[in-house]
């Protein structure tokens, strides 16, 4: 991105703060705030994440990479691009490096970053860095957490791109921004292999 | 959305849940699971959310209505499009008309569901969906909660576009799922005023 949202002098002084829960993949803070009027906000809560990152993976014959995964917030399974967290020092590039890799078994040596934007400013202090991968080919086995149950498969673009239309295929909300991203990086590239992924 | 997505058999077993916080935005709940390799996993997090919803309002004359607003979680003034959560019992469109009018003022007469996706069902229970207003005109003034710092302005449609694509406005990645929605509905669309919506 060129510029980073307009900055502004803080206008919520904090009071207080203090966890009401942690674990390695959140940490909800609740503070307590003296707001412009005067008033005193209490325990106002902030969701502390890691950031995430996803790809859109494709083989060099245009097949894109998903992931079908049970959701146990859903009770379903759900097909997404692979994603996952960013872990403590980890570069964006390298953390879905590695989730790909452990997902799918998937593998490729061009990457793209087609975007990266705050995931939900008005509670969640995290960002999401979207990501795609061409030549993405399959170099391993899966290597899955202990209870993760992931099948990884190809579909060709083009069917992909009709099944999100037709919702044959739902993706996360999160994961639609990809797909807009996509268009966005793959109108203003000017390698021709990119040309094909617009709508 | 033509058909859900695919319903599967459960293949975890909840031996225990229980609560870690609640407040009126969100449950956290901790659920204890079998899985279906025999093993155990205590408390897997869940955050039960209520659904949200967003909107992109266009005036007559293709001005995007948007709102800059102070957001704590990321300490930044934000630009977004009008949004909110959906009140238990309140249909999606009810939520987002009220908000629209409580956090700019304006109203719309014509207003289209672009689309609907769970937020992130990697671990949130809820959807967002996502309106297009056409026809919005200012009809009030704001009324905001307490505490509410709320810029409500117009800024024409191509010039909102060109902002986002290069890093002047930086959208949530939520919002930016509406804009992918509103490609795929303007292009499916037989109306000749969406036509102009299209990147």
């Amino acid at each position: 991105m060129a510029e980073g949202p307009r900055q502004s002098p803080r206008p919520w002084k904090v009071l207080d703060s203090r966890y009401s829960f942690i674990d390695p993949w959140i940490r909800l803070r609740g503070d307590t705030l003296l707001l412009p009027n005067g008033q005193v906000q209490a325990r106002c809560h902030i969701f502390e994440y890691p950031d995430w990152a996803d790809v859109i993976a494709l083989t060099v014959d245009l097949n894109i990479v998903l992931v079908d995964q049970y959701r146990h917030s859903v009770g379903q399974t759900r097909t997404e691009f692979p994603a996952g967290v960013v872990d403590d020092g980890e570069e964006p590039l390298a953390a879905i490096k590695r989730e790909l890799l452990e997902e799918t078994g998937y593998a490729s040596a061009n990457w793209h970053l087609i975007g990266t934007a705050p995931v939900n400013p008005a509670r969640q202090t995290n960002r999401i860095h979207s990501f795609l991968a061409l030549d993405a080919r399959k170099v391993a086995e899966q290597n899955l957490d202990e209870g993760e149950i992931i099948r990884a498969y190809e579909l060709p673009w083009s069917e992909f791109v009709a099944q999100v239309e037709t919702g044959g295929i739902e993706l996360p909300a999160l994961q639609l921004a990809g797909l807009y991203l996509l268009q966005t990086y793959a109108r203003r590239s000017a390698d021709p292999r990119l040309a094909v992924l617009r709508f």
